[in-house]
């Protein structure tokens, strides 16, 4: 999916976030916003997806300011909130998703603990298509192995209660991605550890510098079992962005972007598990 | 008044307006964005105010599109709507502020009718500072000459109120001024007649070129006409990041802008009648 004119705007609002967390001089702000500018000049919106297009601003930020871990701190502190708050097991495939899609949900609203318990209760009144379900519950029964990509840290957690419900009703093979270097919030390795997850499934890095999984730049042995998978659940609108729509990859997000509302006859705020038709 | 970063974003916004009305092409519009951005990448953004960033970027698109009116048809719109619903001469000046306000506001918000009415509603409930009131008063007691700045069409009808209200309750040399050329939606000449503003007053193009009043590059006639005035009223916030704040100037306008609010302790959404104290 190519990137819209509307999201250089966006990724500069992301870029002032992160200059206003790490650089205290106003000039030097001025400046690495230039590089910024500067760089995504150079490149056309429209030719390429909306990470890799995130991308190209944080290499100019990354020149500067070092290959730095900007929600370092903000990444733990979900961690730590959605263990605390962590539902028992679901007893549907349907209410399942939805608390992993509670997890994308977090990452989007105001972190007050008071809204993460409201988020938890307001989701499971959530309703997915049942069109989908169908077309997921049919592959699971299928399936050998499973690929899961994930997003953010602290969603991690909620990923951790479906992959464990899939395992417990599924016959799966079952194999958890998550990014290889810092990006915004993306959950790493160590968001894995402290998730639990490397309990419950094999987790890997998947290559993957950008806010989505650009497949052209992710590692072989991510790629070997991409490829092998015969079923993939991607989480988040990064990845919906950049993955394949194809037969096998079912998305599980919420809808953060009136621009791929619009663009794909979604609601913007609505909570999806989608596949190609 | 400086540009914030979070003008950059603000400013691309606009243009991607711009180009969505005036470029059917996407790989063109891609073009046209790109060379904006080169434009802004070579300019320090809090080394100048927010409409001479807007202007930097406008450059890029004038240097493509050509020199001409992007929102003709609107200001043509508002010209209209805002005749049609003109309020009789108010009794006062509290109450002619405010209405020139409700203009301002018009701007902003949606351009339907029922909206324009009720905005005129209630604005009259709004308050102003009582001290920069009684300060304005004092002043234009004592005051020969008073520069009035205007800011968009369709706002003109409702600051020719104003006009009419000072004309009848004060001894004063009014000039109103408009802009030189096209810029967003901003008044110019044809809308001051459009509006009846040159039956009331002495209207001048100031020569800017730009969303505010860059004293630098204004006609000799106006900055001759603004050295002279004893009183400056200057509508919107354009005029307000552009314009010196001295004790002669008073500016009469909406703060549309969160990043400005918190600058200046002024509240978004506020409708402000403000001096220097």
């Amino acid at each position: 999916m190519k990137a819209f004119l509307e999201c250089v705007p966006c990724i500069l609002n992301q870029v002032i976030k992160i200059l206003q967390k790490k650089v205290k001089n106003q000039k030097k702000r001025d400046k690495i916003m230039q590089a910024v500018l500067a760089r995504l000049s150079k490149v056309s919106p429209s030719s390429m997806t909306p990470p890799d297009l995130t991308y190209v601003a944080h290499q100019a930020l990354k020149e500067v300011l070092g290959d730095i871990d900007y929600y370092k701190e903000e990444k733990k502190e979900s961690n730590r909130e959605a263990l605390k708050l962590l539902p028992k097991l679901p007893d549907s495939l349907h209410d399942a998703l939805l608390l992993a899609i509670a997890g994308n949900i977090i990452d989007y609203g105001p972190e007050h603990e008071f809204d993460i318990k409201q988020t938890l209760k307001d989701i499971l009144h959530k309703k997915l298509s049942k069109k989908h379900i169908t077309a997921l519950q049919e592959k699971l029964k299928q399936a050998k192995n499973l690929l899961y990509i994930c997003d953010n840290a602290g969603e991690i957690v909620f990923d951790r209660l479906l992959i464990e419900y899939l395992k417990k009703n599924y016959n799966l093979n079952i194999t958890v991605a998550v990014k290889s270097r810092p990006v915004l919030n993306d959950a790493l390795l160590s968001d894995a550890k402290i998730a639990g997850m490397d309990k419950v499934a094999a987790v890997i890095e998947s290559g993957s510098v950008t806010a989505g999984t650009n497949l052209e730049s992710t590692d072989k042995n991510f790629r070997k079992i991409y490829d092998r998978a015969d079923i993939i659940i991607a989480k988040g609108q990064g990845n919906f962005e950049t993955l394949p729509h194809n037969q096998k990859t079912f998305f599980l997000l919420m809808i953060k972007c009136r621009h791929l509302a619009l663009a794909t006859g979604l609601k913007y705020g609505e909570v999806v598990l989608w596949k190609k038709s």
